[in-house]
């Protein structure tokens, strides 16, 4: 039996998941913020492929499944409160974000308006059409 | 009266709270995960400091109030989802951690164990009896 004691130090919220940031390896840039369940950790880690838990769908969510854009994980790491993740990812295509951008924080405050600083790099319609393309 | 549109756009969880990605100016690096209700975000957006929600104690945290090591905030992004939000900050002091370390993610899994790979910047009994030195 795996000796699968790392997953026992998180401290899971009251749904059983826990915040994940995704950080992209090239950039340096935060992506996204997503959330895992155990069952999801402990396939990322052992995939090495980003596995996420949809809370909108209620189910893992394979990063990339559709879009093609997946996330091949480097380094896990622990906060010192033992209730958040940081995973440092090779971001595949160069975009994380549904919205076919680099990542999911596009939106910038300026004078009281959320602003849009971050350019679509591929069409979404492109993307769930042809994905991985 | 002053328009804070840009707050109704955040979709707030169940505790009426949104999670808060810290990033560093300096070094690029993700310092933390933190949470902040509306007024906390507000505040913090006012005045230019970093000022969270503790769910431990319940009550506004003013990041540095004990420390010293305040957060000045450069940038305030939303992502596309409206439930996370990414703070880019200058760490006074350089340490973001209770722990006296950069940051708080210093953990990173390896072989399953989760091994510390940062080292403590300065002792947390000296800058919680002299903070801000």
């Amino acid at each position: 039996m795996k000796n699968q004691h790392w997953l026992d130090e998180i401290k899971w919220n009251a749904d059983g998941l826990v915040p994940v940031i995704v950080e992209d390896v090239a950039t340096a840039k935060v992506l996204m913020l997503a959330w895992m369940n155990r069952e999801a950790l402990s396939l990322s880690a052992e995939t090495g492929q980003a596995i996420y838990w949809s809370r909108s769908r209620g189910q893992l969510w394979r990063k990339g499944e559709q879009s093609g854009h997946v996330q091949q994980i480097r380094e896990i790491r622990l906060d010192c409160d033992e209730d958040a993740i940081l995973l440092i990812v090779e971001q595949y295509g160069g975009i994380a974000c549904h919205t076919g951008r680099h990542r999911c924080f596009y939106r910038k405050l300026q004078n009281g308006q959320w602003r849009i600083v971050e350019p679509v790099i591929r069409d979404p319609a492109e993307i769930y059409h042809n994905p991985g393309r």
